[in-house]
């Protein structure tokens, strides 16, 4: 599966993924006002609002970008009617040709981390069937259970060519709380230990020159990124923190490997509420898609100009 | 919340949550099959088989526990259905007077972890209306994001006076990959710091003498139990790993405190499956729910002669 993320990034020039973060307060006014009235103050109304707001979105920048990241808590928060606007949100970005990484952060043990795997990449039996459920191509991984966690993702990946990234430096504040502790056996810290593993894991899904296991380091802390690159060479990082959380162009070249690849950013609010950035002002609040747009291709010339 | 809890173990003698885990191979072959014949090999006939399987577990039980344990996992895999499935369990739990524990190790940071909470915990904001959407009493919080990841959470149980369980040592054989690893500057453990911030955010959240903020540690870990319990005074700890994966009552003791309170035991496919047991079956695969009910009087003594 990485390779195929790689051939859309070099296709269409963009070591880019847009975060479809749909909080109810992005949508525009006109796209939830119309939904409430036909729908009432419901979940089903803001299933819908989000599910048009995302298709705008995507119709507005599919042909620049390789991939989407849907926040599956956004829409978990509306219930089965969330959710059903997450697989729709899903499908309607895969018939538009974007890979779908899936940020769901899942991460349990056994059995249970099987049943998350199959739940979001793979296919589960019901008598002599097999049924895709939420069918993204990527998903985020949390690592604290360790590799009783990690294994029945790889597994799933290795059936169904998928991939992952797991969790190795977050691009919150407060990540160092657990991350940056040192570790006393072996004079490195936390999230070098993860990503000690991530390279381990790595070897195990194998898809050409990268790994299906990917990581995710945050582009706040690009210090720590050009430390992680090292210690997973073969691993794609996701980079979260690129825009809003306060990471730039110049703060991510230590993510990338010398041939141009091996990570790609997510910006989430700085594209789909673009419109309400001064720069991008002019294109008003149902210009909304346009906006993106071109905060995309400011991204794009951000980034590429860095790396 | 934490002090409903205590309540309904006081009232029914039993520090005991049976968890609610469905995997398909354990629902006996009269309700899939049925299940199949009316609906086909789908996603539909599976989510009717675990509702049917576990509100007929639920009525055999429900009087002697105080609450269950429903892992969304077992759920998820079976998409949108699966999680209707999810939430009419929780539902039909609620409504037999059973407090309902989400296992949901969900943890992302800021807006995303509120997201979360509100998803399982609140209340989600449509207009001037505030609906819940899966509308657990407690879920289950996985730390490794720090502080950002968990005190939306703490704020959602302040709001809603709910509770939640951060995993801090897991029952799984890795678990110590990265859980036990020692920390250069204090000479304590991963899990002793995440112990230690889980007695920080105990503070934020207390209600009576124990905190809606609790923890996960295993049964399979009893001497880890014993530092922990110490470490988090005012926590309950929800102990998975008895029965199925290894943890026998003598275990328990170090995870109560000394007013015979502090911990919930969990039993999975102790309970659910035990038809499958040799002990128990005299009662067949159509007596599933009646092996149930069996296997927990069983546990129940097993626990309460430990403690």
């Amino acid at each position: 599966m990485i390779s195929k993320l790689i051939e859309g990034i070099k296709k269409k020039n963009a070591p880019i993924v847009v975060g479809l973060d749909p909080m109810l307060s992005y949508v525009p006014s006109h796209i939830l006002d119309k939904a409430i009235k036909e729908k009432g103050e419901t979940m089903d109304a803001a299933a819908s609002a989000i599910l048009e707001y995302n298709k705008a979105l995507v119709d507005a920048i599919y042909d620049l970008i390789p991939a989407v990241k849907p926040q599956i808590a956004m829409y978990e928060q509306f219930g089965v009617p969330g959710l059903m606007a997450f697989t729709e949100t899903v499908n309607y970005c895969k018939e538009k040709g974007l890979l779908v990484i899936g940020d769901v952060k899942r991460g349990d043990i056994g059995s249970t981390s099987k049943a998350y795997a199959t739940a979001h990449l793979g296919r589960v039996s019901i008598g002599s069937s097999s049924i895709a459920a939420f069918d993204e191509d990527f998903c985020t991984v949390n690592p604290y259970l360790g590799s009783d966690g990690v294994k029945p993702f790889i597994d799933v990946c290795n059936e169904n060519d998928r991939g992952i990234f797991v969790l190795v430096k977050t691009s919150n504040p407060s990540s160092g709380e657990f991350q940056d502790r040192v570790l006393a056996d072996e004079d490195s810290t936390l999230y070098e230990a993860v990503g000690f593993k991530v390279s381990e894991w790595a070897k195990l899904s194998m898809d050409g020159e990268y790994s299906n296991i990917g990581a995710v380091v945050g582009a706040t802390y690009p210090r720590m990124g050009e430390i992680l690159r090292k210690i997973m060479p073969k691993s794609f990082i996701l980079v979260p923190g690129y825009g809003a959380q306060g990471g730039s162009g110049k703060d991510l070249k230590p993510f990338f490997n010398k041939d141009g690849l091996g990570a790609i950013v997510n910006s989430s609010r700085g594209i789909i509420t673009a419109y309400r950035n001064e720069k991008y002002e002019k294109y008003g609040e149902k210009g909304f898609a346009d906006a993106a747009r071109a905060a995309v291709i400011d991204m794009r010339e951000d980034i590429n100009g860095a790396i």
